[in-house]
């Protein structure tokens, strides 16, 4: 597996072994084609932030002390899964201004807890054009305990204005 | 179909007629039980704040010309999906705090502009016990234009610590 770094924001295209051979890292994103977000932790304020905004203080994203006891998070208080989701939106935005989302699924399969490292991974799986545009299906998923654990697992459709990546990713 | 006003907070509890026959506002939620949340409207100051949160600066929330150009949002900048989406998960929360969330599909049916009034229902499909907590499968929806537009639709899973609506609704 190749890796490439893309522009000075750091995020990364990963060729896998299927399309390697060809791979030229300057040239349009095809299928099996990966983007690596940076890493990124959510903190506390980031947490207050997202409650405030979003209306959701359920406890076990703000309390301590309930997350560890009936929330039953061993670590205490997890960051908002719909939050720590938001990293593919922003991974596919930040190589493709102007992707406009179609649809996403999510498995919250292991908690984020607040302070934890994360990092996203969106990999196109199909591509089709569409009136002058391209639809993407993307593999999302996000990690924690570098790379061991999978947080959040799902699929997204983004419709991308051009299947070129940015050459200025404002992740 | 019978509506109960729950708390002062607002939000309500929507019987449906399979349940209405039965329905006591202060009993536990069944299966058929609708949620719904106060109207919402996503500010300027609240895509600026849930775009700093996240990282996701996708043009198409920030910049009415490129939102209503590339983006081909009629009436410009568009709030973030995700954010949107976070409606359900509070809903949820604030009737069940302490509700830790195990899936969500989401489809991105119509923008919801900047400024938009928006409402999120969640209803109760199917509910079983999980050892001493009970997992509910959600019909999720989010309607703009007094609900004629069907803006997001999808399912979600959760666990709740208990079927009974808080009396403190902290939405």
């Amino acid at each position: 597996m190749r890796l490439a770094r893309l522009a000075r924001a750091a995020p990364l295209l990963v060729r896998t072994a299927a399309t390697a051979a060809t791979a030229d890292p300057a040239a349009a994103m095809k299928a099996g084609d990966a983007l690596r977000s940076r890493r990124r932790r959510f903190t506390e304020d980031d947490v207050a932030a997202y409650a405030g905004v979003s209306g959701d203080r359920n406890p076990v994203h703000l309390d301590d002390a309930f997350a560890r006891g009936a929330g039953g998070f061993q670590r205490g208080r997890v960051v908002h899964g719909m939050l720590v989701a938001s990293l593919f939106p922003a991974l596919i935005a930040s190589h493709f201004p102007g992707a406009v989302y179609a649809s996403q699924s999510l498995k919250f399969a292991a908690p984020v807890y607040v302070g934890d490292e994360v990092v996203a991974q969106v990999q196109a799986l199909q591509i089709k054009a569409a009136s002058g545009r391209h639809i993407v299906k993307f593999a999302t998923k996000c990690f924690t305990d570098d790379d061991q654990t999978l947080a959040i697992d799902g699929e997204a459709m983004a419709f991308l204005p051009t299947l070129q990546l940015s050459t200025e990713a404002m992740e």
